[in-house]
């Protein structure tokens, strides 16, 4: 069924996810800080049925389902609550689906005050990085109100391989910053793994090729431990971003009382990776600092 | 074609290996330090070609490999160049086949030693686990001569899925502590990622189901994820063996200049298990002390 949604940030995520949305066949109106983006979006999608609106708010008047992908608690604050946010300007019963991978808290808060406003908000972080987003086959963790979530996946179905809802505003958040903890690990584990073979004079491509058929096997390995030792480090999710949401989850872990030691760790080589002019290396670049 | 070989250890993983070898239907005579179990062995085989050695020594007269899976490097230098050790027996031209997990100047050592002697050494730890010794699906990763690399491998694939030369005496071993360094990595991640989750309490079965099709997939994730969430601990490759094997990445990381900054504090961290009384539980117990 054809709808009327809003996209609010149309960054290397949201830039993609919206033009999925407007093949899908939805009147799709989008918002940028930056508003030239928001033309050249436009004019590539010249083709459907899109429109460009100057603030959140006016983006958001009579759609059904307004979309964001921003950069962090802040911007997401400015776009649903903010003076021209689109909180106040959505229809009542809309929803508003948070793409940003931002902190529990800021889920739990504006869930609150959407509640309170006759609207929903579901926090939906994402995961298949950029590549996911071009391909439409993210995945998607979904914080929230179940009615809400299931009228929304049809629509986010549009970007999506997976759209799951792990339960209350909050939780989607939640399942991200574990996906982020277990990614860490897996990529420092490989990294020293992979330097030291190195170092060692051993055949490191023959290794990961013979090692990634049991135990030790990862996306990680598979997909990154080649480039690693080839030394290249454009592929995607960056160092910068990587920090950001480590720091969510060290926030989040010492809020609850629990331990990531190794997270923490992992989290200051990145900062040494950002030291080393790394900041838009993707995040495998963490072996760099190993060689 | 019908081999006469030897078995030295008879453990949890040489037992079945040992096994795999004689319905093969190769002359399998097996040693074991404790001879009631290699008695046990060969009751249990009684229906193939088996017989029990005394000594080292006396199981590799006239065998043509000699296949063995002892603890250490001190208990190898006692099967191959001790008072009753294997190499002062075996036939020239015969190959030394070592599965011990070990370090790789042991291997370096004893190649060199077997080579002056007229018989060669392959260093070939494996992994895969117990379950892969029962199955015989065991992946074995070796170092040494090309020559008697390929004499050894269609005996060796009784007990193995893949068996691969990575290089020269030594280069099985040092792929098999970069296998060791990537799942300590994997494992920690994954451990904190499960932890903290659950003390978030969000369904952390179903997160993992959501996040193991994206880039925090691994094989831990998928085996172990589960199990972690259920406290289940008794899945194999135990506490005591993995910190003999990381033991022996930082002894050998040390001697190359090469950095394991997280595998040192995992090593530390599984000393803790230990001092729980985990020293048996699999090496997924990690996240007992983030509990």
């Amino acid at each position: 069924m054809k709808q009327k949604v809003a996209f609010l940030g149309l960054g290397v995520m949201g830039g993609p996810m919206a033009g999925h949305l407007a093949k899908a066949g939805h009147h799709v109106t989008v918002y940028n800080r930056t508003r030239s983006k928001a033309e050249q979006w436009q004019t590539q999608h010249a083709q459907w049925d899109v429109a460009v609106a100057d603030s959140p708010a006016s983006a958001a008047q009579q759609a059904e389902f307004i979309f964001a992908c921003v950069g962090n608690d802040h911007d997401l604050r400015e776009v649903t609550v903010g003076p021209s946010g689109a909180f106040h300007a959505m229809p009542k019963g809309g929803v508003f689906v948070d793409h940003t991978t931002a902190s529990a808290e800021i889920a739990r808060e504006l869930g609150v005050q959407a509640q309170s406003m006759g609207i929903t908000f579901l926090d939906a972080p994402v995961s298949g990085g950029q590549a996911g987003a071009v391909n439409a086959t993210l995945t998607v963790m979904v914080g929230g109100d179940q009615a809400a979530f299931d009228r929304t996946k049809p629509v986010a179905m549009a970007f999506s391989k997976a759209f799951t809802r792990v339960g209350d505003n909050g939780c989607g958040q939640l399942a991200k910053m574990v996906n982020q903890i277990c990614v860490a690990g897996a990529i420092q584990g490989l990294a020293e793994g992979i330097a030291f073979g190195m170092r060692a004079g051993i055949d490191m491509k023959l290794v990961l090729e013979i090692i990634s058929k049991g135990a030790a096997q990862s996306w990680q390995m598979e997909h990154r431990g080649p480039t690693m030792v080839d030394d290249k480090f454009d592929f995607g999710f960056a160092v910068d971003w990587m920090r950001k949401d480590l720091g969510l989850c060290l926030d989040e872990a010492k809020q609850r009382g629990a331990l990531l030691p190794i997270t923490a760790l992992i989290d200051q080589f990145y900062g040494d990776v950002q030291r080393m002019g790394g900041q838009r290396w993707d995040t495998s670049s963490l072996i760099k600092r190993l060689r």
